[in-house]
C-alpha cells in the first residue's frame, strides 16, 4: 500500500452524511491483485470476524476456529467439518514466478479465511469506494466456522498431458503421484477430473466454504481457473475418535475403520509421508496424498433390496454398524464366526466372504489403512427421473502406489456394491506439508 | 399390516445370536408400497427420533420441530432455515385415484418426516429382513432439524401442453396458475422449469432435507418421477423479525423488505388467497403460489465492479444493508434524498434512480409485496472455468397475475443488476392450504 493510496480519503460525493463511510477509505487499497501477497506484511486485519454485525447461526461450532500453519496441512486429521467445497484448477500461465506469486497468494488468503477474516486486507466493505472490494463479501459476519482449506498439486502440475514441464519441477514429481489406472467400472467424466491444483474447503458452513473457495479463485484470476468443483453436504466419515460415525446414501455408517487423528503411529505409518520415502518427493514429508473419487450412487436401486441383501453387501448391521459377526460398531469383524442351520451345525459364514468389509479390510490389503474424509453429495437429477447422488470419496494416504491402487483395483472387481456404484469422477494429488514460519507459503520446499 | 406379516418372526438364520435382531421382525411389514398410506391407521411408531443412538449435530435448532398439519402449509412464513432440496415432478400416470393416492401417501409421509421420524413406520432398519426397508436411511438418528415439506401443483397437473385433462381437474384450475410470460434475458433450460408438482423441502440440516425429497420420490416411484431438483445452501431472506437478514452471493443482505410472519394482515393482503379471490380455485382458500426462479450470476464480472457501483446497483450500503440515503437496515427509503455538490448545491439522489430497491419498491409497484424465501447455490462450475451459481428465487404471492408478473417485467427492463444475472429455471406453482383433519390430505379440496 503505497502513502499516496492510504491517503486517498477524500470525502465521496453522493454519499449520506450520517453515516460513517471515512473509516474505510481510510485503510487504502492495494489494488485486488497485490492484496493478498501483501497481506501478512501490511498487519491491517478488518476481517469479517471483526464486524460489528454478527450473525446469529444455527451453529454453535461456527466458532471453530483451525490454525491454517503448521506441520501438516489442516483438513486431514482436523474432525470432518459437515460441508465441502471441493474444487480442482488448470494453471493457465507457464511462468513459475507466477505459479509462485499465487501460491504465496493463496497462502496468505487461507490463512486470513481460516481465521474467519476476509479474503484481503480490507475485506468486503473496507476499501476505497471506486475500487471492487478485495472479498466478495457473502460470508461477512459469519464466523470462522471451523473453515480449513487444504492444498494439493496435481500430476500435470509437474508434466503437462503432452510431457511440458512449465514451472522447471518435473524432476521433482514424487513417484507416488501416479496417473492413476483405470478401475473396472470406471466411467470418468473429464470434465469432473483432474486438475493441476486442488483446493479442499471444509467448513460447518457450506457459505463459509464456497466463499473461501470462490474467493481462491478470484485470488487465480489470470494465474489459473476452475477446472471442476463438488459440493458435499454431509461428512460420511469421522476422522477423530471424539466423532460419531455419520451415514452415507446407502444408509449406512461409513468409515468406521478410519485412521483416526489420536492414532498418531498409525498416522505415520499410513498417512503422512516421511522422510527417506521418496528421493525425488523429499519435499512431501509431512505431506500425503489425496485420492478424490466422485462415487455416483444408484440409490433407486438400491433401495429396491432387502434390508439382509443390503447388510450382507456391507458386511455390517444398517441400524448399529455393527459386524454381522456381532458385538457394537467398534467391534472387530470375525470373519471365521458362522450362524448354525436349523439343526445346530455350523450354517454360513455370519459375514458373507464377499463383504464390502471383508473386500477392503486391512487382513486381505496388505495391512493397509487410510483416512478417509468424503461426502454425500447430490448435484440435481439426472435426466432419467433421479437424483444424481453418491459419494463425493475423499481419503488421505501415504503411498497411492501402494494403498489405494491395490485396494481399489480389489473393491472394483471383488465389492458387490459395486453394482449400485460408478466411479465418475477421479483425482490424485500431492499434498504438501503444512506452512510453518510466518513467511513460508504452500510447496515452497518443491521451489527452493 | 396383516396378522399375517406380524407373525412373521422367524428367526433369520445367518445372523449373530448376541443381537436383538427379532424386536424389528415383531413389527411385520406391509411393503413398501402401501406403508405411505397405511402409516397413520397403524399407530406403529418407529421413528429416527426414537432410535437410541442420536448423532451429534453441531446444530442444536435441529431440535426445531414445525407441525406439517395446519391452516397453511408449513415452510412458507416458517422462518426460513438455511439448507433446502426443492425438486419438481412429473406424473406418470393418468389415473386420478392413483394421483389421489400419491398425495395422501405424501401427507403421511411428510407428516412423520417433519416430525424427525422415518418415511415409513417401520423405518430403516425395522422392517422383515427380507423386505426393503420402507426408508433409506440416510437421516437415521437425525434430529427433525427444523424440517418442512410444502408442496405445490403445477399449470400442467391440471391441462397437459398437449390440452389434455388427465385427472378432470382442469375446471379447477385457478386463474393465478398462468403460464408464465417470456421476460427479457429469460434463458431457461427445460430441463429446469416448470413440473406437475413441486416439493420444497427445508431444513437446518441439508441431509435431513435431501432424505426428505429421496423418500417422497421413492414412494411417488410409478406414479410421479422427478423432472429436476435443486439444492441451495444458504437461506437469503428472513421470513420472521426474529431472523436477521443473510447475504446473497453478490455479498449484499437480500430480502429486507420482506413480508414477514408477524405481519399477519399484510400475509392476508400479499401472500395468502383469500376466499372469493377466484371462484374455479376456491379450494385454493389460505394458500398461495409458489415463484421458483433459477438465477445464475455472472459472479466473477460483478467481482470486478467498483463496491460504488455495486452499492449504485443495488442502492444499499453493503455492510450493513442500510439504503443509500441513509439509516439503518430497517430505514425506508428515501427515494427523493439527494447529496451536495463542492459548492454546497443539491447534487444528485442518493439512491440512483434505477437502483434495484426503487424498481422493485412497492411505491413503484402498485403497492406490491412478496414473501421471499431463495437460496443460494452453487452447482460446480461451468465449462468455462467459472462457478455455475447463482440464487433459487423462490417466492410466495397471493396472486402471480397482480404481483410477480408486473414486478418482473419492471425489473427485468429496468434493473442494472440484470446485467449480471441470467434465469436459467423457472415454475409456478399452487400452493393448497395446509391439511386441517387428521384424515385429510394434501390438495384434498381441489379433488372433493
Amino acid at each position: 500500500m503505497t502513502d499516496q493510496q492510504a491517503e486517498d480519503t477524500a470525502p465521496d460525493e453522493g454519499r449520506a452524511s450520517g453515516r460513517d463511510v471515512s473509516r474505510r477509505r481510510l485503510l487504502g487499497f492495494a489494488g485486488a491483485g497485490a492484496v493478498a501477497a501483501g497481506a501478512a506484511a501490511s498487519g491491517v486485519l478488518v476481517g469479517r470476524a471483526s464486524a460489528d454485525e454478527n450473525r446469529t447461526t444455527d451453529d454453535p461450532a461456527g466458532k471453530d476456529q483451525y490454525p491454517f500453519r503448521g506441520a501438516h496441512q489442516a483438513g486431514i486429521v482436523t474432525p470432518a467439518q459437515d460441508r465441502l467445497h471441493f474444487a480442482a484448477f488448470d494453471v493457465t500461465t507457464t511462468r513459475r514466478d507466477e505459479l509462485i506469486g499465487l501460491l504465496k497468494a493463496w497462502t496468505e488468503a487461507a490463512d486470513r479465511l481460516t481465521r474467519g477474516e476476509s479474503a484481503g486486507p480490507y475485506g468486503p466493505v473496507g476499501g476505497p469506494y471506486q475500487a471492487p472490494p478485495d472479498d466478495t463479501g457473502e460470508a461477512y459476519g459469519l464466523p470462522p466456522s471451523g473453515l480449513t482449506i487444504t492444498f494439493g498439486f496435481g500430476p500435470t502440475l509437474f508434466t503437462t498431458v503432452d510431457g511440458v514441464d512449465r514451472f522447471k519441477i518435473a524432476g521433482a514429481r514424487p513417484k507416488g503421484l501416479i496417473d492413476l489406472p483405470h478401475f473396472p467400472a470406471d466411467k470418468l467424466d473429464p470434465a469432473r477430473s483432474n486438475g493441476d491444483l486442488c483446493v479442499q474447503a471444509c467448513a460447518h458452513d457450506p457459505q463459509v466454504a464456497v466463499h473461501a473457495v470462490r474467493n481462491l479463485a478470484r485470488i487465480a484470476f489470470g494465474t489459473a481457473g476452475i477446472r471442476w468443483s463438488q459440493l458435499g453436504f454431509g461428512r460420511t466419515s469421522s476422522t477423530s475418535t471424539s466423532q460419531d460415525t455419520p451415514r452415507n446414501l446407502f444408509g449406512f455408517k461409513d468409515g468406521t475403520a478410519n485412521v483416526k487423528a489420536e492414532e498418531t503411529a498409525a498416522l505415520d505409518e499410513h498417512i503422512w509421508v516421511q522422510s527417506g520415502d521418496d528421493r525425488a518427493g523429499d519435499w512431501m514429508t509431512d505431506g500425503s496424498y489425496l485420492v478424490a473419487r466422485r462415487i455416483s450412487m444408484h440409490i433407486e436401486t438400491w433401495d429396491r433390496t432387502s434390508l439382509k441383501e443390503q447388510e450382507d453387501i456391507v458386511g455390517r448391521d444398517k441400524g448399529a454398524g455393527a459386524p454381522l459377526s456381532g458385538g457394537t460398531e467398534f467391534t472387530e469383524p470375525d470373519f471365521e464366526a458362522r450362524g448354525r442351520t436349523a439343526d445346530g451345525k455350523p450354517g454360513d459364514p455370519l459375514i458373507p466372504a464377499d463383504a464390502h468389509i471383508k473386500v477392503a479390510h486391512p487382513t486381505v490389503n496388505d495391512g493397509t489403512r487410510i483416512l478417509r474424509r468424503g461426502y454425500n453429495f447430490t448435484d440435481g437429477s439426472t435426466g432419467l427421473g433421479r437424483l444424481d447422488a453418491g459419494l463425493f470419496f475423499i481419503a488421505f494416504v501415504r503411498d497411492p502406489v501402494k494403498q489405494y491402487v491395490p485396494m481399489q483395483t480389489q473393491l472394483s472387481s471383488k465389492d458387490p456394491m459395486m453394482e449400485y456404484l460408478q466411479h465418475t469422477g477421479s483425482g490424485l494429488f500431492a499434498v504438501p506439508p503444512g506452512v510453518t514460519g510466518p513467511s513460508g507459503f504452500i510447496g515452497e520446499p518443491l521451489f527452493s
